[in-house]
């Protein structure tokens, strides 16, 4: 295949006053594969809610304020230029499109990544706050775990897929849900929510239950979710007993940061059914309000904790949008626009996702 | 086979006198085996904390105070003599020793029987609660519930088998423990502990921690537990990590009724590591106090509510113990002296599980 | 509910001369529901080829010859009209429309029963050989081993369901095949293999391959296969491996008696593929021609068998029907034409399955 | 640590006549461990019936002769004294003791890899055939592919357990057997199966009949089995069913390469039984003799076949091994009498596995 030219320099988002909501385009020098990584030019990056956690140093759950100059991002879509040493027999090559994930690396040797828990890797990277982000030109990642793109998904479209349609996908998976039925989706109209809805909708077969504010209605149906409850009007519970019979659903996924959704979830479902915790709470850490073990054992449900996808969970979820069975709304911007855009988002103004287009 | 004499009436212990601490033994009249049930000679029976809560009006998990005259008991042995109608194509015949279980009945027909769901079943009968119990000489049963015991399981040893046994029993399938990975039992020394202690070492090759007070050491460690760690003196997460290593137990099941167990669990579990509920808290409920979303979520852990074990797992823990692998600690008691017993019941005074003999 | 008037003879259709294709209407005395049975008025049976192998005695896994005047059929729907003794707690009453399956009773008692392999009951009934059929106007059932027919779906469209809609749903379902995977259906346009289409396409979000004969194209198609391959024109696994990619599918399900499908299916699984076997060969035993250790070995795969559903998949499949994602392919017929059909189906002339009219 | 002395050379056992029984030993120039791999200096290394079938070219399934010069071995035990570039993370160092099995690196990027059946990776390399082998003193494995020996196992007493044992305890994995049910072995008394029969029954609780030529009886017996039939002396169906019960044995691995155990194990399964096909056949293909569909369908039974064990396992099986409850029968040669221990092995002279010592 024909040389790649790579520039000595590249574009990138820093954040420059972490603590505040600033961003600013540095020219930053374009680093070297090591052994196992491969370099990527990226041309998209899909910006998170956890991103301006990150920024502003409002997440309790990282361990440390995030440095000046830290470029963010985590959900990166561009094209292999270079293989580090050790590459031979990697899956991907120079030209292929791949993308970055939240988890960017894990150690694969750790107990935790043995047993199948990314999430939990005692050596994992997280793209845009421990190692350099998806808000530039060029990024390193492992050879074998960056997630291959399938044609048929344009870069836009398919760098939500990289976080929120994963990690969605892990939770469905997980949730052990099988065709036909019932899953409430509490976040419903949310970035993850959305694709959640279709995923499971039009991916797995499964009934949906969408459960968001009103004003998402629209989203939520047409995202595929047989029927949707406004949380804001109260008697959830007695709306979703309505729509399932009197036992209620066998699966709630919590796609929210709402303690609220954790404090009522218990109560909509049914004999043996399971809770699955995606949504990290804000604040100081409650427990879920209604998991009493006199409930719990009296109707034999679970619950379960999805941290986020792994690599075949990315390659399957990439899969299905490539199927055109789920589609991301969001709208692209320029680089230049970051902290416009994490303004919107901060005051709850931003409709759908917002993809950067990095490419000049 | 020989025809079987059936006694018109017979004895069974009452409470007389529900909400305190009181039995009598009265003359009743031995009743008919309707479609699909069978009559039991009943030779024994186990005396459960659970038959002192009923009595007593003590536990808030069952809807209305117990009926005076009530025939309490849950863990019955004995012979059955006499099919009734439709028990043709049975398992069992007359002559058979059998055992009544805590849910003495279920409906097979409801969605919760449907989808194995037994202690959730909408028309379940409880021994000793709703329908007549196991403190009697002769019970019904139906042919298709009641459980063969095998030889070599005397009936005095079988009788907490069918409650305490398949109960535990039931919590280590679900837990979804594989053999040699470490699993906790908190009150691995009471009446449930001790057996289920047995079955996870020494039935199913699993690695047993046994946590309790101090005094149940012996019992535990005897029972096949490698390590034992007394809850009073604190520190118990620090020591499960001394034996377990960094990350802590695969799976922890909670067998006491104690609150402050469940308080402390969540800390001595591993990443993707997994709760059983068994032990219905004293009480208010209360939720577990460390079911933090955020936590579960960074560790990818796992809370599951098990109630009461079905057929097939009855018919293996009492195969457990005809192959000598578990043994219930217990002495044998006349029907006369159940007051007694449930008084040093009461006064925690009671050392192992105390037998009814039945049969005079 | 208002009273059922039931007759004290009604009309069935009876095997006079089993080994022959031949049916002859005739009076028959109405039973009445014995310890947890029930009485139902049929109204609809759907015909199967098994119905004309248990007359013809054309089927070797029947351990002795049809007899004279036994009434056939397995696809049975009506209208529960008396219930027998012990069935208080049934799910059904009269007045519920419910289905008989090929399996009409299992003991739930035996072994096999225990593990729920119904189709292994050592005290079986099989509708239409062992026990009379639903080639008749009345035939009791097990109140809790019946299915219940939900609103939606009609009479007729519901007895396919019962045997081919069944073993269909529990085949994908043991296949482990999850949503997005690709599934080949061998006799896809047959009977069970049209409804597996649609089970598998529109219930569980699989991706289907269809094979079969070129005649069938059309209804593979329309019944959800993304792909048609005509298995007369040879090169069978090169087109699967266009489809797929150079791995072939992750199932393959074999509902046809052609021992050539058996002989050719292990070609086109992936590595980690599982073949699920359905279909029961014509003739005498053969082992199943590439199931070689080394190549099974090599490629990790297994072999699967299945024999019939169990009451829930069965609530599971009607369920899809009601919900209008299956629908079977049939024409409706009086009793009288009974004979006719059957020479159709042996002469294979037979487009779609025949429902017969039992209301007069 | 202190600095590792590495020699410039060192000694290996080389297959100067491939084709015949023939080695010799040579002088090698060590290599340079490359990205992502670690250099070994080899102490131990098993000598299995693979590298006898591998040095002749007498086994079907290698796609190609083998080469003059080849080293041979793939049970191999010893430190590690280098690390490559990239393997800053991995958990493993220099002084560590690691093992070397069959596959002695995958690619993990390949379809079969990202599913988990490292036995189809695409780019695997098998140690001692595609690659220099462990009948050597230094080799080159990937830093997270090596096995992590533990304290408490010696390097000669290892060696084994990275083949027979982890392949063994794969296989028992995957059968799904729960603990107390019945797992036939057949092959018991050779190097896999003495092995399967200790993992089975001490290390998982499982109820073994181990099945043999009557010599290996005392070693099967000693291995932990409950039972022992001599294959050679016919009716081993009816030996089962004495044993277990009219319905046989859960499940059946055959651990040998005789074709006459495949024709025989499908009638010592029970309903729902599962059969493992672990040892590859010599000779052409032939299908597993009774794979009937038929009959599997009958019985609701399955066949499942197992390449090797993956990294996990391997830790959980040397696990077993540092616990005291798996242990190999070996004896222990220096290398200069590989080519004796090979003609022994051919002629079936060996009693037990026979560990190479690499030290001088």
């Amino acid at each position: 295949m024909a040389e790649v030219q790579i520039p000595r320099t590249y574009k990138a988002v820093v954040y420059d006053n972490p603590g505040t909501i600033s961003t600013k385009i540095e020219e930053l020098t374009t680093p070297e594969p090591g052994p196992g990584e491969v370099l990527i030019n990226l041309t998209h990056s899909g910006v998170c809610h956890s991103d301006l956690g990150v920024m502003t140093n409002g997440w309790a759950a990282l361990p440390a304020p995030t440095q000046k100059g830290q470029v963010g991002g985590h959900e990166g879509v561009g094209k292999i230029v270079k293989m580090g040493p050790g590459t031979e027999n990697s899956a991907v090559k120079v030209g292929d499109r791949v993308g970055v994930k939240w988890i960017s690396a894990r150690c694969d040797n750790c107990p935790p990544c043995l047993e199948g828990h990314d999430g939990v890797c005692l050596n994992q990277k997280i793209s845009g706050y421990y190692t350099p982000g998806t808000f530039q030109q060029y990024v390193l990642g492992p050879a074998n775990y960056v997630t291959p793109i399938p044609d048929g998904v344009d870069s836009a479209a398919a760098a939500p897929m990289l976080c929120a349609g994963v990690t969605s996908y892990a939770a469905l998976k997980k949730s052990g849900a099988q065709a036909g039925q019932w899953v409430i989706v509490m976040g419903a109209g949310g970035g993850l929510g959305h694709i959640a809805v279709q995923l499971a909708a039009r991916g797995m077969a499964l009934r949906v239950i969408g459960i968001d504010h009103g004003s998402k209605k629209q989203l939520v149906l047409e995202s595929g979710a047989e029927h949707f409850i406004d949380h804001t009007e109260g008697k959830v519970d007695q709306e979703v007993k309505k729509i399932t019979g009197a036992f209620g659903a066998h699966v709630a996924l919590v796609l929210t940061a709402a303690n609220a959704a954790y404090a009522q979830v218990m109560d909509l479902l049914r004999f043996g059914g399971r809770l699955v915790c995606v949504g990290i709470p804000e604040g100081e850490p409650q427990a879920i309000a209604k998991a009493f073990p006199q409930t719990m054992i009296a109707r034999e449900q679970s619950i379960i904790a999805v941290a986020v996808g792994n690599r075949r969970e990315a390659i399957e979820t990439l899969d299905f949008a490539a199927r055109g069975l789920v589609k991301s709304h969001h709208r692209v911007e320029k680089m230049d626009k970051l902290t416009e855009v994490f303004k919107e988002m901060h005051e709850a103004k931003l409709q759908g996702r917002v993809v950067l287009d990095l490419t000049d």
